[in-house]
């Protein structure tokens, strides 16, 4: 048996395809977010400037964050030393589960050591205590929201990203004495739009369904107090479970769900994914603790992200570039072929000192290869002109298409 | 549909069983492991020691460690702002794969946020890369081995726990051009005994099967560099992928596969759970990289280990108390019924400020609960005195079996 030519055949054809993926080596410099150094694999490092980063506020960097991390590796040291069962639950876990909960205005909440295993353990436990339950799932859900559908081969249905008409349908041919549960996102990362929060959770009572909220990309942005895209809207109260991340706007790492006492106990005794996993270290769910905490009440970071988001957005349009915009802070620019943004990407890095990552199929579908830019507090008025006045110059010399001006 | 009452029932269950599980809230104190605070539900403290943890060696407070962890906070704050592809690929998880890459003798590590989604995420995409390929896996395997083998349906074979012969009839039994892979662990944590690790090699060598071992349980404290009982036993070059654990005995946090520079490529471009999920933050990176670079040179400290295990076994064995012993570092001592095993572990929290947690079904047959305790170096003579009296008074009192001192 010949694995190894095997593995060769699996990573040659990422090559062939212009998807095999180079991580970037590089060190972000506290307290100078966006700012960052690379290491190149020669060993020499250049300053960029990051504009690809998930840490959507600059949390990351927050002086409350880090006095907190300091204090509980001074308290406690490294490591919680167990599973949450077996000697790994402290006080920093119990806190910040109490600070989510509160959050999201419901009675618990229940940590994960990321939102991919939170949405992964807790989909693929729900049949388990459901039985016969059906998953109505859009089509555009994150990766880690499939393998936890397809986990334990569950009854699912994949509707129409936000097609509510195929949703409808979808319930209406289904038995309507079985449970049902709509899995679905509040922002899709890769378009940066809105899924139908109010439409959606309108359907699932009409038909007696659990509500599911992916709100990893809104978490800490939306909502009056950071509790997402369902608390900007009014409507986390109607809907059942609500997942997110402390790894994105909150700057840390590590997942959760929040829904009512009843059903944190269940998949808390019932998911593997949660049972049999070290628990996060104290430092990290204090460092997330005190970011949670204070974007409850940061609504000038939030409005000073939208403001960053919309310069960027205005001005890449003012030049013709084909953005997307849904209205959301994530600003995707349309390139269209991967080997075209794999080289705007390099040319980006190396000659500008501007890091953004290409994404290719299968992230998004093909013809749509795009570069994908996260403005943030952060990103002043010096970094923003300098992205622009490189995608200007980058745009011109490989020729590559405008959209008209007065579209 | 009342979902409700169906939550009900799920966790209703687990009271008539005896085994819904309690977690108890503590505060290790940096610098005085094994001691600590449980916070009581009333919210009132004690003082406690922890017999349960696994943190083996006491990493989790070493000043290297800490050192690190701050000093990384300082240099790039939380967390890493990305997944590994997108931006979150730092100075810091390059220093650590390659401590670990250097540990094993391999060419390459990958790390996971967590050695449960290591384990899942790598068997979960191994049939992927390897088509038609067979797994064999040991009856014992941890949870997180068998979800990442049933994941996508591929072929497995369950062979009795250690059983050669039953393994080797299955592998006899399988067409002998299919790809096959053989999954086992070093040291099973719930009896602490060891896998034949030298025989399933040679048979694994004899039908040309890959070999996947969990050793978990084993990195930092087996090996004279602490790289396993792979290690120990000189058989890590015949070994294809070993996958360990940073929040044990390296006392901090993630996970990781060591293996070829193709596999660890292959799995890195083909796993979801590796993907797509925030990377480990800097200073949980750090501070790992900076325990398992510690342990390559602190023999003392696995020495030391191995006197406070011995130690406490001899003395529970001196009292007839009944309790397993294959030489490791993991002493269960059985009691053979849930309810008083829950029972004798509240007694010991509350009366004698001793925190072990019950082990009961699924994670043990029914029959065998048990307390198992993790003696480590920071574990001296009077906390040993204190936990041999406290379990010699309480076998007496509640008039538990002892074996024959002769036996």
């Amino acid at each position: 048996m010949n694995f190894d030519a095997m593995l060769d055949t699996a990573i040659n054809s990422l090559h062939q395809e212009g998807r095999y993926r180079t991580f970037i080596d590089i060190a972000r410099d506290r307290g100078h977010f966006p700012h960052a150094r690379w290491s190149r694999p020669d060993g020499t490092e250049q300053p960029v400037t990051i504009w690809c980063g998930n840490d959507y506020l600059g949390m990351g960097q927050h002086p409350v964050v880090l006095a907190a991390m300091h204090e509980a590796v001074d308290a406690a040291g490294a490591g919680s030393g167990g599973t949450r069962n077996i000697s790994g639950t402290t006080i920093w876990h119990k806190e910040l589960e109490g600070e989510l909960a509160d959050l999201h205005g419901k009675e618990a909440a229940l940590l994960f050591t990321s939102a991919y295993i939170a949405n992964d353990a807790t989909l693929s436990t729900l049949p388990k205590l459901f039985p016969g339950l059906i998953i109505y799932s859009d089509a555009l859900n994150h990766a880690s929201m499939i393998e936890g559908i397809r986990r334990n081969g569950g009854a699912k249905r994949i509707f129409r990203h936000n097609d509510l008409a195929h949703l409808r349908e979808l319930l209406e041919a289904d038995d309507p004495s079985a449970p049902k549960l709509i899995a679905f996102e509040s922002v899709y990362s890769m378009d940066g739009d809105f899924g139908p929060l109010e439409e959606i959770v309108a359907l699932a009572e009409e038909f007696g369904a659990l509500t599911y909220l992916d709100e990893v990309h809104a978490v800490g942005m939306y909502g009056r107090r950071g509790g997402g895209l369902s608390e900007e809207l009014g409507l986390a109260g109607r809907i059942d479970i609500i997942n997110g991340t402390l790894g994105k706007a909150f700057g840390v790492m590590g997942g959760y769900i929040s829904a009512s006492g009843k059903m944190c106990d269940a998949i808390r005794s019932y998911a593997p994914g949660f049972i049999f996993t070290t628990s996060l270290p104290p430092a990290v769910a204090a460092g997330a603790a005190a970011s949670v905490k204070h974007l409850k009440e940061d609504q000038a970071l939030r409005d000073k992200h939208r403001t960053q988001a919309k310069i960027l957005k205005t001005r890449l349009k003012g030049l013709g570039l084909p953005i997307i915009d849904h209205g959301s802070h994530i600003v995707p620019l349309i390139v269209g072929d991967p080997v075209h943004t794999k080289r705007l990407s390099d040319m980006l890095l190396a000659d500008f000192g501007i890091y953004v990552q290409p994404i290719n199929f299968p992230t998004v579908p093909r013809g749509t290869e795009r570069l994908r830019f996260t403005p943030s507090p952060v990103h002043g008025p010096k970094e923003t002109d300098a992205l622009v006045k490189a995608l200007d110059s980058l745009w011109s010399h490989c020729a590559l298409n405008r959209i008209e001006l007065a579209g």
